[in-house]
């Protein structure tokens, strides 16, 4: 699919009236994606005006933001939940500084350190948002840590704790352990006691993943994880998170032992390159697992689904509350892989498609160097 | 299906020599399925010689026997649990005395009153049992009380704390909430916080599931109960137990509000009358619910498979423990229907056939007067 690149869009249909006297006039960046398909839609763009928040909203300068393969699917025309067409400024979880508040807003002021959440727009300097789609940063928090909480924490939270209802002594598969949603949870298995963790990861980072809590490393790239998992637990695990999708899926159900369950939230194998593979999407549609009821009745197993994107902030709440008490209690520390300027979101995301990231992908408004 | 019947026939293979002095015979009831088919293909028989319990056995006087749905579906040839075909003793759940133990058994001694599970075999006046398969009854538990625990209770408990996950200021769809599950899962719910649960059954028996905690009764028979749930909830429910299958799976899972749960554990829609009903078969095949990953992905939904029948009693142990717990808190009692002789199963079947009982329907061996 190839939509025609539109170079300086404007971020909301604001009538392009040009004013013949030279004004200073304030202008934020925001990174805009301009059509679906490779690194090269994303451009980096200079919006005039700073927007003013309306009643129950806040104006956010923002520090830091968060990168999301959801950002990578949505690139390549395969995320559904875009809020409109291209061109329009992706970005579902940032964090930063109050600079406005609007009319009726009591619970926030000017200075406060706040996480931002929302379907998209907040890859961008200034952003106004509904005063419910911010949560107050901790005490101590960075603003780094603070954007990587939002998506891959509640993800990791919700499917751990309430889809799959971990318990002590039981035992759980992570696929990309490394990532974002596998280091987050990593370290929420690692509250429960008892807890057993296989991580998938190539083999470079199987000391760090170690390090952050996964008990049996598996190299997924040289080795099938199934048998790898089978080895050392004969009768397979409690739990398999699922981001992967296509035949991994079945293979996850049928490692699960019995009252274990199996929680989808991606579909990670339809991301094979930089751009779009109709070959990947026919095979993952083809290999899709299905189910019915009738076998499902003699499993004693349950299939879940989860995907963040079709919450409202209100389903959501209840877990980020509990992850800012579990960050304020030392549980939980989202682990910063590297730190990317707006102007190096081609590179940022290449970070997470070729898998090189251990933790989360970090953009900032400022041009400075990646750190690693 | 018809299989022929067989009256006296032994319950293992043993060689019938016949001795030509008479002696006396300590025999024993018990009830046999003799073939596939309506309430007259269950038969008592009397058996000779005491079995003796081997090493890690015990042998239980049986004091009284849980009726259930599967032990319906069974006489209709509907259940693949069973051990053997007919002839054979059903029955897998009991309440007695232990009268003997076999070598090696130190945590049973004679006298102590056991509840005991099998996949068949219980529904007899003696029984040769492992020790695991037995489970101390609290004091001040009735035989009734405790044979009215392990299927019922243990599926129920299950359900909703280990797959539904149930937490306060939820709410539930309970379908026939005045059966043994039913009443089971109604007092399990008010454990919890808060929850408000909604309950299927006929008109007259509201009131007794009304005191039970049932929220809201609807009923089933005159109304749409999904139509009846979103006229109080307009999002639906958090969780719904469906031991219905077919088409009601399918309404179930619409009912569901996101991060809700169904858990799949029976398919009463197949018993429409004491015989075997290749139409309801055939519509509840039609009607099964499916779905696939991609379709599961966008739903943030669970479904669950439950079969206690597929369960290893070292995978129900816990929930057994934590239920006798609740007993000794006070916090569960079952809820006795009618109490049934042995030579009155076909009735006793009746009594859950037709949908009359109100909680569990025991059998035990002693001749006596159905009480209500």
């Amino acid at each position: 699919m190839s939509v025609e690149e539109v170079k300086e869009a404007p971020l909301e249909q604001e009538p392009q009236q040009e004013t013949k006297e030279p004004e200073p006039v304030a202008t934020y960046k925001a990174i805009v994606l301009t059509g679906f398909g490779g690194y090269d839609k994303l451009k980096v763009e200079l919006k005039k005006d700073t927007p003013t928040p309306k009643s129950g909203e806040i104006l956010v300068r923002v520090k830091a933001c968060g990168l999301n393969f959801a950002d990578l699917m949505a690139r390549q025309g395969l995320y559904d939940r875009l809020p409109a067409s291209p061109p329009l400024v992706p970005g579902m979880e940032c964090s930063g500084l109050v600079e406005a508040v609007g009319d009726d807003v009591t619970d926030r002021k000017v200075g406060d350190s706040v996480i931002v959440m929302n379907r998209a727009g907040l890859w961008s300097e200034l952003v106004v948002i509904p005063v419910s789609n911010t949560f107050l940063m901790p005490d101590g928090m960075s603003f780094e840590e603070a954007a990587a909480i939002p998506a891959n924490y509640v993800t990791a939270y919700m499917m751990i704790y309430d889809f799959a209802n971990l318990r002590p002594n039981q035992s759980i598969l992570i696929h990309m352990a490394a990532g974002g949603v596998g280091t987050a949870a990593t370290q929420l298995c690692k509250i429960v006691k008892d807890v057993t963790i296989f991580g998938t990861a190539s083999a470079a980072k199987h000391e760090v993943i170690k390090e952050q809590g996964v008990t049996h490393p598996i190299d997924y790239s040289t080795l099938d994880y199934a048998d790898e998992v089978r080895k050392i637990s004969p009768n397979g695990v409690d739990i398999v998170l699922d981001p992967l999708g296509g035949s991994d899926t079945t293979k996850g159900f049928n490692l699960l032992k019995p009252m274990g369950k199996i929680v989808l939230y991606g579909a990670a194998n339809l991301l094979t390159g930089p751009k779009r593979n109709p070959l990947a999407i026919a095979k993952l549609w083809w290999n899709k697992f299905t189910i019915n009821s009738l076998q499902l009745l003699h499993s004693n197993k349950a299939v879940c689904g989860y995907h963040l994107g079709y919450l409202q902030i209100d389903q959501i709440q209840d877990a980020v509350t509990k992850l800012l008490s579990l960050y304020k209690e030392g549980k939980i520390k989202p682990r910063i892989d590297s730190v990317w300027s707006f102007e190096q979101i081609g590179d940022a995301m290449k970070q997470m498609q070729e898998r090189r990231n251990i933790g989360k992908v970090i953009l900032v408004p400022e041009a400075k160097k990646a750190e690693n």
